[in-house]
């Protein structure tokens, strides 16, 4: 087991470990928005580097494009637009290699070492002229500005999510963090999301690749906003090295804690990004325990997350606990529901509402009480075994509705 | 292939056919509520009598003694109350089989030979005396009353919902028809309907049971509202046999147009019940052609009809056909979505947005035009083969937030 009190949260994002510099500007991708809407991250030195995409079929043309240059394991730099999905355009492998292009112009770093993404609307033309423009912009100002970088991937996103943690490997410090955009279009397997993970742990390009494989399962794969997986997911984390540990080319203490570092961070963007899911007032946290396989407890986690009644509830902060056992039935998974016990649990205490799958008496003032906080656990045991998960979501409000009810306009 | 031409609609609901009379009231299930929660279905005779009932592993009480009491083939009444869905509640089915002796108490009919359904809140305690009070009133109003027994089933539900058609077995006047609830907690297999269908076509236990459970997958089984499958959804068909056709006892042309006018009946329920889903402004139908397999189809239109984005967007009248590809490419089902192409078809026309995968110029002001209308066809060509499939959903809106925000009080 990991100690995880030995890692340390830190600020600095994508800019905490050594030798890594971010920015991100408004080079104009669409002429009614004033945000930032194109972020460049650069590595001092070349890394190990791995990814994981989205499982729709339709994927947009920058994941082409990253899954080209990180077939060799390495890569030195990641470029990614907002304002624009460049999915399902004529063009689209034209312009993502033409981004990578433009950072090897300015940056130096070579064209087939650039991870690129991009988030936006799909199938909407592109041009490549906006960012040829704000280029030198973007480059000349690398430095240590995760910040800017977050905010200009950022999408519907409401809050800027980054992250970054310190470890230590043998005695040597290691430093690795991230940043994410959520909000909209989010389903596992993937959500709709995009996260940059840098750390200058030494690591080999296979064992880095494992690390965000296995993570990925317990983290991104377990939020879900509203059940449309993107056509644009991507994970990547890049791994420089300039920390000076023993490079892990293997399984062992040293890959579990680096293994605990990245889930640390990739939690907590995980959290960021369920809280601020489109129109989202509440984190859920679905805490699933008790289950006789460990499919099961994901799967059930998963429904109950996604239940649009359970969400719909939670926005009004009604104890009505039958959508969620409604969710757990219908999950697909094996499950005795009459053994199934339902808590809600916030800051404001905690209400227990089902035991052995059918209600039992608690008082409507304190489950509203503890619901009307805006991070709320929704504890499921199901008393049947000795395995647990953990998936996050968010609530259904009349604000995702106003937000996706017209989105390109 | 079935002349659909020589099924003719009629009005009437569960009372078109010969020897069924029917009744709702309002008993008190809910002290708060002034609607009919109390509804009767009587036939004259025994009936042949087949149903489907929910996949959700949590079932309401109901549908455990329904189950039994159709498990020799035949029933003679329908008993469903609404305001309590008589889900996880400890003596549930004691209270379900309350109510079919006091169908048997009065009206004769034995409570073996009784359907019972509830629909409302899950795991609310639950009291047979509203019911023991209002019997009388329910029995002795028993007549062409399909429109009061609709009204009794009927939750978050805006308008009734029923359909009724006559058709001929070998020169032999049929009737069939019937009456649903639908509204929220509704989704594949199959959505939170109570569907009540009478005939009086003459046929067995074994092929009524046939032609229900194959009409379910191309009727209920395409419907969704809002994701969530419910604990309660029953669809059950009697058929009494007094129109005197010879019965009905294998497959051929008598089947064949048997099948051809339930489905009739289902697939207009099915659109009623997908156009009146909770906060819904539009009937959604996504109709799938040049599918590879059969599978295929049902799995792409039931994965655009389900994509929340899409939802959202149809709200809005936003013809953003980037979620529909999405939701094509994250269905599960093997897709070349570079073969792909999509328009949106309403009473104001039609508006073709993407061939091959790819976006098409179109005007964006005939498309909302086209997309303000109230029933809506999204049409998607996967060209890749014969099959076809229809999937009917509606808007997501911010009643569909406001009413499941809140239900319960």
């Amino acid at each position: 087991m990991i100690n995880y009190t030995e890692i340390t949260a830190i600020p600095g994002g994508v800019c905490a470990a050594r030798g890594f510099a971010a920015n991100g500007i408004r080079c104009g991708i669409r002429a009614s928005s004033k945000k930032r809407d194109l972020a460049l991250i650069v590595s001092e030195r070349r890394c190990a580097a791995a990814a994981v995409y989205t499982a729709n079929l339709v994927k947009s043309a920058p994941i082409r494009v990253t899954r080209e240059h990180l077939a060799d394991g390495y890569a030195q730099a990641v470029i990614c637009n907002s304002g624009n999905a460049n999915t399902c355009n004529a063009n689209g492998v034209e312009i993502a290699q033409g981004m990578c292009a433009l950072v090897e112009r300015y940056t130096g770093v070579p064209a087939f070492d650039v991870i690129v993404g991009s988030t936006g609307v799909i199938g909407q033309p592109m041009s490549l002229e906006p960012m040829e423009r704000g280029m030198a912009e973007l480059a000349s100002g690398l430095g240590d500005n995760s910040n800017l970088a977050e905010d200009a991937i950022m999408t519907t996103d409401t809050v800027p999510k980054e992250a970054a943690v310190e470890f230590e490997i043998e005695g040597v410090k290691c430093r690795l963090g991230g940043i994410a955009k959520g909000s909209g279009m989010i389903h596992p397997n993937m959500a709709t999301m995009l996260v940059f993970v840098t750390s200058d742990c030494a690591i080999t390009p296979q064992m880095l690749q494992r690390a965000v494989s296995e993570d990925v399962k317990t983290s991104f794969n377990m939020v879900s906003v509203d059940g449309d997986t993107s056509t644009n997911d991507t994970f990547a984390v890049m791994a420089n090295g300039m920390a000076g540990n023993q490079v892990i080319d293997s399984k062992g203490a040293d890959f579990d804690i680096f293994r605990a570092a990245l889930h640390t961070v990739t939690v907590k963007l995980c959290r960021m990004i369920a809280k601020d899911g489109e129109g989202a007032t509440k984190l859920l946290s679905c805490i699933l325990s008790g289950a006789g396989e460990p499919e099961t407890a994901k799967t059930v986690a998963k429904s109950v997350i996604c239940s649009s009644l359970t969400k719909a509830a939670m926005f009004g902060a009604d104890a009505n606990w039958g959508r969620v056992l409604c969710a757990i039935g219908y999950s697909g998974a094996d499950v005795d529901v009459e053994k199934v016990d339902v808590s809600f649990r916030s800051r404001a205490g905690q209400v227990d509402v089902c035991k052995n799958g059918a209600g039992i008496p608690f008082s409507e003032e304190e489950a509203k009480r503890v619901l009307l906080e805006d991070e709320i656990d929704i504890l499921v045991n199901l008393n049947d075994g000795d395995f647990s998960a953990e998936a996050w979501g968010c609530d259904l409000t009349y604000d995702y509705v106003k937000i996706n009810g017209d989105y390109r306009t």
